[in-house]
């Protein structure tokens, strides 16, 4: 909950009394042709107002007309495993954070220690999905952005958080599995192909595409950069115009 | 996130107006006595001064300074089963956003649903108090205020939010057992007492009282409008005070 203190409806007094006191002295010297009688009234006349001006202020403080709210929204990358989910969504979220709005991150992987016995099999993923999307909707309704990464890779669980966002944008990362697999630093995909992981999205499981998401980011194709201008643009244009 | 609108800015410059021309004649008058000039320069100044206020207002809307985040924190309401924690709490919450605060409402069974595993075994009922509790933060840390009511009868558990938490104010709900079955209207003690519902706190498991609460509330003998004065009188005093 922002409010505005004291001081600064102090210095705003005086920076709009340097503006007015100047202002009124020209007109007084204009009409007049009297400087004394220019810088009298408008000095004299800027003392009064500054006090004044200050009062006002704190009156309009406790008005809240015109002080809107930015709506809030949840981002929701999905896409395969190594499709750069949480690098696109780090970035975007350093975006809008830079902005100055409020917003929180959630990756699917960073969650997971906030429900403990959550495992890998395809019901425990879908649940898990359930649950962070309670969460995003939670934090989407108290005014919070939410930025998103989960491979979340079941429609039904998609829709499920979809239907409990006010604004839900899906954000898919389109990328082949052998693009995917190329990309994968961390040698996920290869344990995945060993048998090492079940139930591994692209391998022994299939990832289920989005049928009409909001975005659809060609990963192999597009750049890091460009990526995420697509994504802040879309969000400006549908959601953060504050007209 | 909050900003002001145009139209908020025109209001003002327009209140603000009404004021300081008022103030502008009246000072000309005095020194020189010609109602004309006096009428003249507040007028001609005013319009100016109009456009120049409108301007002053958009720029100070990019200024950060002075605009001040009322903390947020964390209400958590402990206590046997029907000592009062829900009623107690929605006031509490009622009264929060009454005064315009950003504040979100938890309760033990109505988070039950988000979590639909949880069982009312101890260790789900601890698992069910912690995982509400990274709710709670997590919600703190984004600027909302959180009412929540749970039973937790664990001390443990308790302490786990706390540390969560950024300010975490637990409020426990003192009553006697023969008192809160008195209270109860749903009939759980009596079900507990049948051997219908097992680890009921205050029947066959113990609730373990807070050790250093910082507030205490005397549910037998304190009415629930002074309960409620006490809570906000707390706040205001630790945490809202706004100076």
């Amino acid at each position: 909950m922002l409010y505005e203190s004291n001081q600064r409806s102090v210095l705003k007094a005086i920076s709009w009394r340097t503006w007015a006191t100047i202002t009124t002295a020209v007109i007084v010297f204009i009409f007049t042709g009297e400087i004394a009688l220019a810088v009298t009234v408008g000095f004299l006349g800027g003392f009064a107002k500054m006090g004044l001006y200050f009062v006002h202020e704190r009156l309009w403080q406790r008005i809240r007309y015109g002080k809107k709210e930015i709506p809030s929204f949840v981002l929701w990358f999905t896409g395969l495993p190594a499709s750069g989910k949480k690098e696109l969504a780090d970035s975007v979220y350093q975006k809008l954070k830079k902005d100055g709005l409020k917003v929180e991150r959630l990756d699917g992987l960073d969650v997971r220690p906030l429900f403990p016995e959550t495992g890998f099999e395809p019901v425990d993923v879908n649940r898990h999905v359930k649950r962070s999307g309670h969460l995003c909707a939670m934090l989407e309704k108290n005014g919070v952005i939410v930025v998103a990464s989960f491979v979340s890779p079941y429609r039904e669980g998609r829709e499920f958080v979809r239907n409990l966002a006010k604004n839900f944008v899906e954000i898919y990362m389109k990328s082949s599995v052998e693009n995917c697999e190329k990309r994968d630093v961390k040698g996920h995909y290869a344990k995945a192909r060993r048998g090492e992981y079940r139930y591994f999205p692209g391998i022994d499981i299939d990832y289920e595409e989005p049928v009409n998401p909001e975005l659809v980011i060609e990963v192999d194709h597009l750049p890091h950069e460009a990526a995420t201008k697509q994504i802040t643009s879309y969000l400006k244009k549908h959601i953060i115009s504050k007209k």
